[in-house]
């Protein structure tokens, strides 16, 4: 059998398959849901959020002919690493959070700095926010970060005046992974249908009840081996290419 | 002259080389500083700090024979981009704070979770921290990076008891960047010889004074294309190759 040419049957995307996948999905999730600023939930997320940013440009404010990128906010969270103080029980069964969004982050009041002094001062309130990692194994973590921030974002509305309430738009919530895994989830997520028209979602109290999902690339329960986990890429690109050499040749013989 | 077959002369590597560069700079790194956490600063420090995190792991304190990831912790600023909110004026003048760290991740105190249970709380005290960004071009984002955490630091430090400051080891501060621009620089560091031993650091209420400086390359005052800001990364990779051919005719028929 070819395939022994193989160390194992890990999956090996390389840098510019994913580059391209996420520029791809990026089209989609501008079409569906346009988001204003995203969660990028580090490390996992920080690759593919930095990506996604480069095709989610947006006119600027200031001048329209010209494009401006959209903010990255940034949360930790841990799932299977252990984090220095977790106890060893902790690890794989609980998210821990290594860093999280202040209130002011998610208020976007009183934000310190010239920021304040525009209009539109940052913030998750009325805004598309999408959340950003690199898979989605299990769904724990994603669950736990939409969640979380959902709970952040109704008791930052339920603190406004009934005429703050009144001017502020919907804020929605969408999630991007690099790669969904086709497998049984231990998270949940209240998932709208690909492709729904915005009017038709769900607002209560200012929030919209459900989720857009969008995946680079949906993949079988198998070992993903990203680029930027690699300490020999030049290997890992090589293993990558003859991966698919293999499975040419096999068809080919079919 | 054959470089027409170029659009521009702008500097195009690939991820693969900046992969690489930084697997090579992480040996120095760990060799003369040892990083116990990164800051990374978003958006351009996310992609550097994640494949940092793979060539910078530690034994664990759990169990020495496995690896654990060391943290990141992300901050954003702004110096050439418009923020949504920002006035004209300011564009390029100006660093803007879009994310920071709070008060508690600073000093790893009362951390909420179960990271608090642990001994090693988190936080920036005592630590080797390491700040990761893209570029040094004008050394302004890093200037005011490097500034504002160590008045931070400084900060914490002086809120804790005698007893508290008698047992914090030192807190030190490097700073890694992708690529340093050899020209003049707006900002300013004070810098610590490279390979100093560490013994030779001085150390003033319980900081270094200076930080240690280190670049995957060292490039010229030219314009850089990152892969990871590029909409379209075949043809990226098409110009990085031919820009290589043609460099490699030139010098054969020199």
């Amino acid at each position: 059998m070819s395939t022994s040419e193989l160390p194992d049957d890990h999956f090996r995307p390389t840098y510019e398959e994913i580059h391209v996948q996420i520029g791809e999905a990026a089209q989609r999730i501008k079409n569906d849901f346009d988001p204003d600023l995203m969660v990028a939930i580090g490390g996992g997320g920080f690759y593919p959020a930095r990506v996604l940013r480069t095709f989610l440009k947006k006119p600027s404010a200031l001048d329209p002919s010209k494009l401006r990128n959209i903010p990255i906010q940034a949360i930790g969270l841990s799932l299977y690493e252990e984090v220095s103080g977790t106890s060893e029980g902790q690890i794989g069964n609980e998210v821990v959070r290594t860093q999280w969004l202040d209130a002011k982050t998610v208020s976007g009041k009183g934000v310190k700095g010239k920021i304040e002094e525009g209009k539109d001062a940052g913030g998750l309130l009325g805004k598309n926010v999408l959340i950003v990692d690199e898979v989605d194994d299990s769904r724990t973590t994603l669950q736990y970060a939409y969640n979380e921030l959902l709970k952040d974002v109704r008791s930052a509305i339920s603190a406004l005046s009934e005429e703050e309430k009144k001017d502020l738009a919907p804020t929605r919530f969408a999630i991007f992974v690099v790669h969904n895994k086709n497998k049984e989830k231990r998270g949940t997520l209240p998932m709208l249908p690909d492709g729904l028209p915005k009017e038709q979602e769900e607002i209560q109290n200012g929030v919209c009840t459900a989720v857009r999902y969008f995946a680079g690339a949906e993949i079988d329960d198998v070992w993903c081996c990203y680029p930027w986990e690699e300490t020999d890429i030049i290997e890992h690109n090589r293993l990558a290419a003859l991966a698919k050499e293999i499975k040419a040749r096999q068809a080919s013989t079919n």
